[in-house]
């Protein structure tokens, strides 16, 4: 089959097909999207060799469940062992023995077919169509963050960041009504994407300071967090959605002078993500900004930073 | 009255006693201790010019309430206006307006007489004697992980860092019958003052890779968080008890990686110190190092580093 690898270089090139164990889904892939994380590992993120990509949906071709067979379906990308006392505590995502799909010693999506055992996979309702699809997992992980933190009616709450993530994350709260304010650089995605959501950009950040309850930083970078310490009341709480590059410097004191809560925050469960589709919640197709075939991905890789969602079309 | 007084130099001179504003006591100072907070103020820490020192007991000597002339004391030493949204939502430590006995313009107790507000008192019970005393301040800031965090009888805990914070929270778990792990690199301080505790010192850091439930990272260093992110599992938490160097490194990733919680955690509340130390709970003696009179100050602070508690005797 066709797939992308990446060994410290990435191209095109003809790999077998995934070979199925007990309990895996041979997948076709159907559309793919492009996360941040992808480019990180192009750079040496995770030290991954492999095909990459882990946001995609696709068709069963193959499947010890017969009925699995065509349907169309989105994967979990945490593989668990099932085994070790993380797994066997309820938290399979921190399996000790974890692969992840195109980031950690398992194959993704940017090829023609992938595997993934069938406790994976969700079906697609046939109400969400497959660029929509596609979101499910940037979107379980914005999902992630009401998971964690309960959102009181009266906390002021900001997300700091207006990138992928940062949208999605405004969506959702927008989609269960929690009043927040989305600080950013980019004024028109914020105008497009997120409608009627108070923005508040560099210069009214200064009125902000000390004010917030909750703060969700989506930057991934060191001034990213530094403002959300800035913003946060003391005793107030900072959600970390996004990865920091190792050796960034933070001026922690104030976590302590302020005792402040911070929660870090990854990946989330498909089906509420699913749901919010399903429901028609999450605008999340204002937020692609390219659909290109998989032949051009090299391209379609050059066209994120900066963009918005790219999507490779299989 | 005699002062020791900074202002990017420190020296001892002679300055006015404090002028009494209404509800607030003069205070003969008995003992004081010396901080680790203090020696950061003589590198610049908070830029503070006045009379350093918060950790005393002294004996009211002008009161507004006549019933308190005489009674031994100690005292909280944040003062907070009372009238602002953090004030009257019961966060009185996180004052707007907050000024901090001999840190952030309030005069201090490395003199012979301070104020302080008498909402801030707390009369010493005659079964704690003066040098138990002094240690209410940062028994309490110890006392104060209690407050904010659960100690699930399951959960394995460590304190990594054995200064006298790290001692101070390892003997007030130990008060508590929670079971912990002290991580430091004096054997002999914790052979001395927490008897009984397991250690864990560098060579058998490996083993407790992601193992531990909730870390208390005390050593106020960026190895001490490092350590702190290794040896927490997935999902644990990191109580960070000491301010950190401005522009201090952190690898923030796996925060995000392992969800964990990282729980900022300053001052504590008097009250449930001075209980632990009535009921004999806490053996802070143990980790007196000096005493000096106060005449000898600037050799005290000279001997502080490396050593635990060195005293001023008035």
């Amino acid at each position: 089959m066709k797939a992308l690898y990446f060994d410290g270089q990435l191209r095109f090139t003809e790999i077998p097909e995934p070979k199925l164990r007990e309990n895996e889904a041979l997948i076709r892939v159907r559309y793919a999207g492009i996360c941040n994380t992808d480019l990180e590992i192009f750079k040496g993120y995770m030290g991954f060799n492999g095909v990459p990509g882990h946001e995609f949906v696709g068709e069963v071709v193959e499947a010890p469940d017969k009925g699995l067979i065509g349907k169309r379906v989105v994967g979990e990308i945490n593989i668990a062992c099932g085994k070790c006392d993380m797994c066997l505590s309820g938290h399979r995502k921190h399996c000790r023995n974890i692969r992840t799909l195109g980031i950690n010693n398992w194959d993704g999506a940017f090829a023609e077919y992938l595997k993934l055992p069938i406790e994976n996979l969700h079906p697609v309702p046939n109400s969400i169509d497959d660029i929509e699809a596609v979101f499910v997992e940037p979107l379980a992980a914005a999902v992630q963050v009401l998971e964690q933190v309960n959102f009181r009616p009266t906390d002021r709450v900001a997300v700091v960041g207006d990138g992928k993530l940062g949208l999605l994350i405004s969506l959702v709260l927008k989609a269960r009504n929690i009043d927040h304010i989305l600080i950013g650089k980019h004024p028109s995605r914020a105008k497009d994407i997120v409608k009627g959501i108070p923005l508040a950009f560099p210069d009214r950040i200064q009125e902000l300071s000390g004010q917030i309850d909750i703060a969700v930083e989506a930057t991934g970078n060191s001034q990213g967090f530094a403002l959300a310490v800035n913003i946060v009341k003391p005793t107030g709480t900072i959600v970390l959605k996004s990865t920091y590059a190792s050796g960034s410097t933070f001026d922690f004191s104030p976590v302590v002078v302020k005792e402040l809560n911070v929660i870090g925050s990854r990946c989330g469960s498909f089906k509420p993500a699913i749901g919010f589709l399903e429901k028609k919640l999450v605008p999340v197709k204002s937020m692609v900004s390219a659909v290109y075939p998989f032949e051009e991905a090299i391209d379609a890789f050059s066209a994120t930073p900066g963009a918005l969602k790219v999507l490779l079309r299989f």
